[in-house]
Order: structure tokens, then C-alpha cells, then sequence
């Protein structure tokens, strides 16, 4: 009798037939004699819409307040699942992120998780109940109700997964799993059925939007496999695991893009030491993360410097910028929000350096121009025009042979 | 420095604006230099929306899931009325039932209070914190969320303001307090400044829809003033308190009415011990609440049964009457739902015979017909044509003087 961990996404309980289609898989697993856990999330846009209500009363809600407001939606997923259950003659437990045990810092709105205490949890399983668990929230030691922030209710479930050492966490979501590439973009692209830890954090920070790298991270520290699939069919998945062979296999896995980009650049800064900080420090402050970072080769110590941010937080990002520009003598900044990211992600790539070659040369042979690059050990990326990514994304996936992976 | 507890019903919080309003009001009192704890209902029709969201799951929802499920609505309207104090500049905490310490029993959607463990509130009180408590709700010692029914936050209400030895609980709903009479039938009705416990517990009863009978008794219980009063004006309301007077004051205070009445009688059954058991027990477990029971006099061994019930109650009163009557050899049975109670109400009528003859008297003379007589120490109940409830409540009101109360 095995103990899996399933967690449903806000898209596959988006109305009350969706919630019963979700009870129907939760029962054949239960069926097939195992364990079950489950994560939900809230349906549909209830946390949008719940975030409106707040911005009815006020333009800054107390955090505090919010992610007890918050936490509600999966309250009311996480009860209609377990009804739904219990329709279907199985006996079936909600637990609020407290119950369950899932203990977080004092961060309101973006908490980590501390420790999971699973006793309710085992408690419950051992009395044959199906245990669904509401995502994206904890309790902090206050006793006060947390939210876990982007990516939560996977990092809920990933906890739980090894907190009780479950054989498998199953992420069910609106895709069937991990490409070679965006399917919308390459319609050769091909379905991994495995990949590693590190191979999907990058493919999660640079551009497939399956699971927020952040539950990826802890998979990977609890080696815990993850199983992404389908929670509208029953095809295989992709499954999210330790590097099977001890080789490190040299090959490109998957072509990742991204179009959520702007770059940046602050034009004839002096180049003395201090002058990074003085840039990146606010930014960091008020919460803008900032990705590729280059600066051209000092001439005269004078220098151009590079950087890109997502595009929402564009505006953001250079009214802090401006007056540092100014503030550190810089001549003037430059902004473009057509870019992309284009990556080719594979593990051990490092050993072999003929990959960049083959990316620029493909790249250059569809006569796009490539504005900045920036590597990882298990990744190559180049911030290309927005309006060249399908192009990008072809070229590679067939120069890399994905189609036949 | 007093310590006062509000409640608003869910029409005073019914959207933000309403939401914004009460925080204003809310603000006026801790102005006044109190220390406040606010109970507060869920918005508007969300309770209804949620029971609608789980009956389109299953028909028959699972308890412990659809009190998780209701309780969430009470934890939007005080996180987003706590956001709304924010916004002006006080500090404000929300609570859950559980976090408020309002400890129950067992029974999903209709749990009694065991106790109330409000350290948590009264350490937000010390941080000089304004405490928004979710109405409606508690935990059993299994740390499950239960829902305390009918009246449930008003009991929230006054059960906070007994335990934290509040000086008034101030109940602030839609209608400006109670009055000698409905004011929809009753131009002339007049407010009352005050009434006792018993007065607004026999009017709870029959038929005036201000405050649930539960709620009154607690107050009843603990001595604790309830101040009943509209959340729309400053008018001053109505409290409810201990008889001021040690002498029982011979008045009729008000006139209630309640046309949700609807009567069953068997006819000829056989008069010998067990019979009203035999009856009355299958009721009660299916939960039906018999109100007036009268009996004919018995003419050779063979009575007339006469009772009545809630007029929602009646269909499923009757499948279970129909094969009791059977077994018992009642002749047959007969219905009537289209009858009303009107009722005069005050303490110490007991004492002067008087008040019975002048309703009997009144009805009689407005060609009233009264089909069943029902009395309490403080209260004279009669059955009547719903049609004829307008003329009686109005006819009534001038007999006893009322408009000069």
C-alpha cells in the first residue's frame, strides 16, 4: 500500500463538474489501494477575485489580514473536493494548512514553510479517510493563518510528499507534462518522460510555466519525485526525478522561452567599485528581481550597463533607476520591452562546448540578432526580439533533434 | 475605560461600502475611549451562495465539510472589516472562532457553546488592537470548525461579552429595535427603550425576527445588557436587560405576530396512555419543532389531536404523521396552512386575569375567529385566519394602549 501525494491546480477545480471529475481520479487511485493525500488549490479566479474585494476597502490591505481573506479559497475547494468524495460513498477529511500541520515563519503573503507536523494527517489515514489538504497556506507560531505566495499550494504539496514519505508527489495540472518545447510553438515537440531536478528548475525559471521552481527546489532536496501530468486525461506526465544514469548525459533536453522580458540599459557609467551596488541594492529592495546582467568592457572608465527585469515591473524598476542614474553621473537610460528569452537546457551541456556554437550558428543562420547571453551550467539563454522567438524556437528544436528525443 | 462588543449582521456588511461604513462606526466607539470587540456575520447572501456552491456538488453534503465551508464566509467579512479600520488609522486584528477561543461541541451545524477561552483577545485588547471576531463559528476539542446554526453570531456576540465581562453587548442589525408591534402593520407602533429577557424571548418565539431566542437566553443567563439598534442611524434602540422594576409591572409590552404557522389535526383517535408518545417521538427525531398541542376533550374514548407546526416543516410532518395516525386507528387527518399567531406579550400578565378577556374580546369584535389558544407565564397566543392577522395585530395594539407606551 503505497502513500502518494496528489495536488490539484486551480484550473482542474474550476466549477463544481470540474470538482467531481477530480473526485473521480482521487477514487481510482484510492481504488488501486493506496494512501491519498491530496493538495488543492482555490478554484478558478477565486483568489483574483478575493484580492478585488480587498481593493474595494483599501489600496494596501494589512498582509495579515489578507492571507487569512486569502486563505479561504482553498478552504472552499478543499470542503467541495471532500464532499464530492463523500458523494461517491469514500470517506474522505478537508484539512485547513494548520490541521495539517504545515508550520511556516511570520512572512505574511510570501511564508516559507518551517516544519510539517503531519500527526492530523497520519491520524487520518490510518482511520481509511482520503485526506484533502487546503494548498498555499500554513500557520505561523502565532497561530495566525500565513499564505505561501506564488507557487504555494506545489510547495504544500512537495512538503507534505516528504514529510511523510510519500512514494510519489503528483502535480495535476492543464498540460501533460514536460516538452522539448512550447507545443504551441513547435508542433514536432515531444513529451519528456523523465527529467531532472535541475534540468526542470531551469526550465522553470527560464520560461515553461508547469511549476514554480521553488517546489521543484525542495523535490530536489528531499529527493522527492514529482510526476506532472494531465488532470483532464490520462496520459503518462513527465516525471521530475534524480538523474537515473551516473553519466552525466550530454544533451540538450528542452528549448525554453520566455517573453516577459524588458532590458535596461544605463548608458556612460563610471566604472569604480561601489557603483553595482548603488544600482542593484534598490531594486532588490523594493522587490524587482533582475535577471541577465552585462556590462560592456570599461572604456576611458567609462562603461555601459545591461540588465533585464520582467515587464510589469518595467515601470517600477526605472523610476527607482532614473535618479540612481543620475545620482552616479550616468548619462542616460535606454528601455526595451520587445526581448525574449530563448534557453537550450540540458545537464552536463558544460562539458561540451560545441552547444553554444550550434545555438549561435542557428540563430544567426535565421538571421536573429542576439542582444545579450547569459549561461548556467546546464543552460544557454540569448535575449532575442520578441517578434523572432517562434523562429528561435524551431530552428533550435530541430538543430538540437528534439523531435526524435 | 469600557469594554463593549458589537455585533453587525450580514445586510450591515452586505458589500465594501456598507463594510467602510461600519468601520467608521466601529471608529466612533474606540474614539470614545472603549475597548472593542466586534462580532461580525458573513456578507449579505454569501452564506446562501455557499450552500448552493455545495448542493451542486451533492445533495447531501457532508457536515464537518460544509461548516468548514459556511465559516469562511464569516472570516472575508472580518478580515476585510479589519482591512476597512486599517485604512482609517486603527489598529485592527481579525480573529477566527478558533483563534477567539469560542469552544463547542461536537454537532456540526448546529454546535453549543462549551466555553469561551478568550485569552487571545484579551492580549489583542492590551496591544490596544480593535478584535474583529468571525460570528458564527467555533471549534470542537477535536480542533475541527463547527458552525453554531441559527442565531450563531448574535450567541457569538453575547457569549464574548459574558466571558470578556463586557458592560453591554450592542447587537446592531436592520431594524432600529424592538417595537410594541411589526411597524409594516402598526403605523402607530412605538419603540421600546427597554424590555426584559423574558419579554424579548417570548417575542423571539412568536414571531419577531430581531434576534434569535438562543442569543437571549445567554444574555438572560449572564445578566448581560444587549443593546438592540440600527446599523443605518444613530437612532438610540432598545435594550434588553434585567426587569428594572422589583415589582412585576402588569403591562402588555408588545404585540407579535408569525404567520409561518401551519396546523395538522387526527382526527379520532382512540384516548389511552402512549398515544401523544407515539406521535410526538418520530417528530421529534426528524427534527420537526410542534408547536401549540391541543387535545378535545374525550367523547367516549375517542379525541380529536390538534398541534401545529412551521409551514416549511409541514409536508415532511405529514409522511410521518399519515402512517402513525394509521397504526394508531386515527380516523384520518387534516391540514391548514394558511394560519397565523398573534400574540400579546409582558411580564407579570400572569397576575391580572384581565388581559385574556380584552384579546379574546377584541378579536371577537374585529370578527376574528380563534381556532387554537396557547398561553405562558408573559404571553397569550392565538391561532387565527392569516388573512385576519393585519386587522388583529392593529386592533390589538389599540385595546392594550400601545401607541402610548
Amino acid at each position: 500500500m503505497a502513500l502518494i501525494v496528489q495536488k490539484y491546480g486551480g484550473s482542474s477545480v474550476a466549477d463544481s463538474e470540474k470538482i467531481k471529475g477530480v473526485a473521480h481520479r482521487i477514487a481510482r487511485a484510492k481504488n488501486e489501494g493506496n494512501k491519498i493525500v491530496v493538495v488543492v488549490s482555490a478554484m478558478g479566479d477565486t483568489t483574483d477575485e478575493l484580492i478585488k474585494l480587498a481593493q474595494q476597502i483599501t489600496e494596501h490591505p494589512d498582509e495579515r489580514e489578507l492571507d487569512v481573506l486569502l486563505s479561504t479559497g482553498e478552504l472552499i475547494s478543499s470542503t467541495l473536493l471532500a464532499m464530492a468524495l463523500g458523494n461517491l460513498g469514500y470517506k474522505a477529511v478537508s484539512l485547513t494548512g494548520a490541521q495539517a500541520g504545515i508550520q511556516t515563519d511570520y512572512n505574511y503573503s510570501r511564508a516559507r514553510i518551517l516544519r510539517v507536523s503531519p500527526k492530523r494527517i497520519t491520524g487520518e489515514l490510518m482511520k481509511n479517510n482520503i485526506v484533502i489538504v487546503a494548498g498555499f497556506q500554513g500557520v505561523n507560531p502565532n497561530m495566525d493563518i500565513t499564505t505561501l505566495g506564488r507557487g504555494g499550494s506545489d510547495t504544500t504539496a512537495v512538503a507534505l510528499a516528504a514529510s511523510l514519505n510519500a512514494e510519489v508527489c503528483q502535480i495535476y495540472t492543464d498540460v501533460e507534462g514536460v516538452y522539448t518545447a512550447d507545443p504551441r510553438l513547435v508542433p514536432e515537440a515531444t513529451k519528456l518522460k523523465n527529467i531532472s531536478y535541475e534540468e526542470m528548475l531551469e526550465m522553470a525559471s527560464y520560461g515553461a510555466k508547469i511549476m514554480h521552481p521553488r517546489a521543484v527546489e525542495l523535490g530536489e532536496l528531499y529527493n522527492m519525485p514529482i510526476l506532472v501530468a494531465s488532470s483532464f486525461n490520462d496520459s503518462p506526465g513527465t516525471l521530475i526525478c534524480k538523474e537515473a544514469s551516473m553519466e552525466v548525459r550530454n544533451r540538450v533536453r528542452s528549448i525554453a522561452h520566455d517573453i516577459n522580458v524588458a532590458k535596461i540599459t544605463i548608458i556612460g557609467v563610471p566604472d569604480h567599485p561601489g557603483i553595482s551596488a548603488a544600482i542593484f541594492e534598490p531594486l532588490a529592495k523594493a522587490n524587482i528581481s533582475v535577471d541577465t546582467i552585462v556590462q560592456n568592457a570599461s572604456v576611458e572608465n567609462i562603461t555601459d550597463l545591461t540588465f533585464t527585469v520582467a515587464r510589469n515591473d518595467l515601470i517600477k524598476a526605472m523610476s527607482i533607476i532614473e535618479p540612481v542614474a543620475k545620482s552616479i553621473d550616468g548619462k542616460r537610460c535606454a528601455t526595451d520591452s520587445t526581448l525574449a528569452k530563448v534557453s537550450i537546457i540540458g545537464t552536463g551541456m558544460q562539458n561540451t562546448p560545441g552547444y553554444a556554437a550550434i545555438m549561435f550558428r542557428t540563430l544567426y543562420e535565421q538571421d536573429i540578432n542576439i542582444q545579450l547571453i547569459t549561461t548556467s551550467d546546464i543552460r544557454i539563454t540569448c535575449i532575442i526580439s520578441e517578434n523572432k522567438v517562434k523562429d528561435a524556437v524551431q530552428a533550435l528544436h530541430k538543430a538540437f533533434e528534439l523531435e526524435i528525443s
